[in-house]
């Protein structure tokens, strides 16, 4: 089959073709992409970033916001069936160790990650197992929500947080409205009300993100604090959640914050660096999020069903991967960028 | 009446005679002074730190832990009576403010905070509200408990947020076994089955902590970071409860904690410093701790009740403030200073 | 001042002329009412349904669900001024107890409930304290919420619990789409993205439940649960709200239950009835539902002030009390009668 | 190998030879039997009280109370390896459903109950999975923690969700000091400091309470309602952990319960009846529990290798497995019968 790989770093992605996958073990499934996000973070693979950490061996197949249709399963998979709309949730995990037992998939202590540290969707097939298959609605294309796999889980996921905390009257910041803030924003609409205040430097995101929904945007011209206070009278947001965590981000944010007030950190870049004071005197806290689990995507998936919650994307066929990852590279992608195989 | 006051600063203390306070609203509550705690805080004081945040007029009585005798209530005031047994709540609150209303009273918006910012408990009789007293059992004297009415309010507010996140089984590092970890270590094995392991520079500290509950103790000479992980397989504390918050105990501390786990800060000094791709990457938590709540206050008491939490205290008649703070000062009172009037 | 008597069981109310009352107490405030609403329990109060649980001194002024402008205020009031649209909590709760303290208005050791054991707001004017009025946005008039502060806040109260474990995907029955359920389903959509089924004997209250917001309406002619079991693919509802509570009501909602699903009981009437195996089995739970806290008010206040929760109002001067009671008794209000001083 | 089956209902068990359980599929986990809890269960199997229910053939292995030692493992098998000792979670569950990946195993869609609906522990080996194994403590034997891997579980998943809810000066009462209250006085002693009374009818059961860690033991003899609101100032207890369920028991617990109550339902016979009027005058809960999760039992195993939770044994030879059945049944068996192959 055709396969988009990482053949070295500081080179050029190659299309090479390799054999498909077959199912291996009695939980396997075998997908037919339908689908893959090209994301950041395949940028920054190629740069090396990820070479140590991962520790994969070249070439393998990048590519880790896949959905598509079953094509295959192992003899013990109860839960998909071939034919059946998916979405894969980035990790493969365990399911024995107590992380996996707690439903907090992404502290499995024995995943993998396709795309990453083994094989990906930028391909005809992909192989993974029953756990890490979310069946879709009829109603949506693997295409249209393969994105919503990792960015959008993780936006789902710091924000159902945050939502679980707010009341109605309370006040929510987002910091940045790109991918994971476009998301974020739909998804707190939609679960909570929540007054919700938008802030970013691009004054397009900020118009966008009130069309979608946000109470109030705030253009990030250096009188963001001052606005976000006056909007809660002088007193500040319950919550902020941070979806840039880079260019004094934190700083700014924790200036937003009100006494006993909740911090999500989804962004990262920067220190989070705050006197101990501080976070005494006013009784904050500070909330780390990584991509959501199992459940989550389970859940993203039905507001996305219900039209909640939706994606831009500009598609490429697989074989303009080089196209789509220099559109990204440049800034010229509209939404997310899909590869169609 | 006798009062211990604040006439200026960088100067000692004065005692001087003043009027008794009386009722002059109807939830006021007199209180006859059984004990009060000396607080490195009053050392702090008198240094003017808290000169401009309080902004208090000298001359004024110092003194923010206290315990005694109900002496006189107001009309309204319908939960004690002349000589009932009160420890005092450090705050003075409104009841009025939605933070009030939630329980937490530490975060009102119009609060008192006598001993800082109005007339404290070095003193006969201390002047407070309704909302302020807790009544302690019988076999408790006030002179015995009055130093958990701040220190070990602090140390039981934090403790029981991390219990509630603990399991048998779960692991929970206690960074300093002095004043308020002393306090922490007898409210964790009080409300929970979670290991406790304590670390402190001090040798005669790790051992008193295990001599009173603590599971294991380490003596932080270097290898602390890697004796915590060797405990816990490598994967280090679900909870890290840090009482010290200065000369490098924050990183020590987050270098101690497992995926997904959470960092109380109660100690404060120095500044938090984490990058948030490690605060995403392992989904852990910073969590700020203030004084208690009423309600904590009233559990804490319950427990100095039945005996599983006690104080080891050092009395000085009231005359002798000026040794016990001189005492103080230099590192000679054995347990806490608590003036008798 | 003129207001609306019971002047004794089973015999018309009357209309007399009182006293206006006056600031007793430091934290009393004088409303001068707006709007009172006229609900089920007045007329029961009538039938003597109360007269002993209440143990009230006839005459007394009835009405229990008001709001209006704030017209004088004791000394310590700091939260109101005079002039301000106010909504009534319907307790004077003491704020020292420990249900108080806990935010848990409605099981105050000391409380008193105007209109039911001391004088209520079918009048002029009403005397309540601090710490029962929730001020209203300026877009709200009195008249318009009044009937909010009983009935709404007990939907409210209800639905908050149950939308706090509902995700996504998950499925929240509520039977009777009357006065509360009417509440009920507008909170829910607002706060929550629980899928809605309402189920009523009324296929007109079905229409309406629909129009406003439910995602399925179920007319109860006898095939409501199959119905419900079919929407959930067999397995029942996640939550099932009921504000029924009799006729049969509980037995059929707690057939259409899930395991581990939650039953919130809200209406009341008949007995909860159920096999302590059935209970185990499935390991349901199920949750009484008093009024809501004051927090829960503001919040309710909040949502209407957004314009999510909005309510039918028939508006009678406070002359024609007879006439609005005749009403209700005969089925003839339109939403919620409410009387205008 | 030798296994006591069920070979007829209202019959007695046999000694068969049957072949040993092979590993089958990769998942699979053979176990050497160390212990089999004998249980009231297995007398109401023989009655036939589960035949329609469990829908199993017959001849099958009985016994659903096991621990030993891993004898042989599949391929996909991580968490345990042969020689390990284990304790068996009384479900083999599937860990693809929804319940499953909340870690609620006992709501899996897809599970097998050995000992009930398949074979079970009454014999030399017997097949389960990697999920259902829970490593034990070296220094635990087999056969001493067998009997907790149901009765003792369903007692530990009961009280942590009780312990959850309940803060130092809270009352918990525990109906019943039988084989689940013995487990559940230490679980709640060592989770806790709520204050524990243990009501039952028989005085040594209630001697027995009190020496294990119970604070007060009532003899249920007519006065225990008016005790328990005695011991609470009138206002009855937070919690009442009802591990009776017939007899009357639920209507007297319910007379226990405090406002804002919670009632734990464990045991079961009798019917829940209670007016919805009582339910929601009073806003108590109702929370049914089923046997504990894996993760439970994994804690629970915690307690046990602390020496916090501890099980009084009678152990058999398997081949005196009619012995034990009859000892049982007659009430001779002091603490629990196990069979030892």
């Amino acid at each position: 089959m055709r396969a988009i790989q990482v053949v070295g770093y500081h080179t050029d992605l190659k299309l090479n073709d390799i054999p498909e996958p077959k199912v291996e073990g009695p939980l396997d499934v075998i997908v037919r992409i339908g689908g893959a996000g090209v994301c950041r973070t395949d940028l920054h693979i190629l740069e090396g970033q990820w070479a140590e950490k991962s520790g994969v061996a070249l070439p393998y197949t990048i590519g880790h916001e896949n959905a598509g249709w079953v094509e295959a399963t192992g003899d013990a998979v109860t839960n998909v069936k071939p034919g059946d709309k998916v979405i894969l949730h980035p990790l493969i995990t365990c399911g024995l160790c107590r992380a996996c037992r707690f439903g907090e998939d992404v502290h499995c202590e024995n995943s993998q990650f396709p795309g990453i540290d083994t094989d990906g969707g930028y391909a005809e097939y992909l192989r993974t197992t029953a756990r890490s298959v979310v069946r879709i609605d009829d109603s949506l294309e693997p295409a249209d929500v393969a994105a919503l796999a990792d960015a959008g889980l993780t936006a789902y996921h710091a924000v159902r947080k945050a939502a679980a905390a707010l009341r109605p009257g309370d006040v929510c910041v987002m910091i940045g409205a790109g991918g994971l803030g476009h998301i974020g924003i739909q998804v707190l609409k939609a679960i909570s009300a929540a007054t919700l205040v938008v802030v970013d430097r691009n004054p397009a995101a900020v118009e966008l993100a009130v069309a979608i929904g946000a109470d109030h945007g705030i253009v990030a011209d250096g009188t963001q604090i001052a606005q976000v206070l006056e909007l809660t009278g002088g007193r500040g947001a319950e919550a902020v959640v941070d979806f840039v965590g880079e260019g004094g981000a934190t700083a700014e944010g924790v200036a937003m914050l009100r006494r006993a007030g909740n911090y999500y950190v989804v962004g990262y870049g920067e220190n989070l660096d705050v006197p101990t004071i501080d976070i005494i005197s006013t009784e904050i806290n500070f909330v780390g999020n990584l991509v959501g689990s199992h459940t989550d995507l389970q859940e993203l998936m039905v507001l996305a069903a219900q039209g909640k919650v939706t994606l831009h994307t500009s598609k490429y066929p697989l074989a303009d991967f080089q196209q789509a990852i220099d559109d990204l590279g440049r800034g010229l992608v509209r939404g997310r960028a899909i590869l169609i195989p």
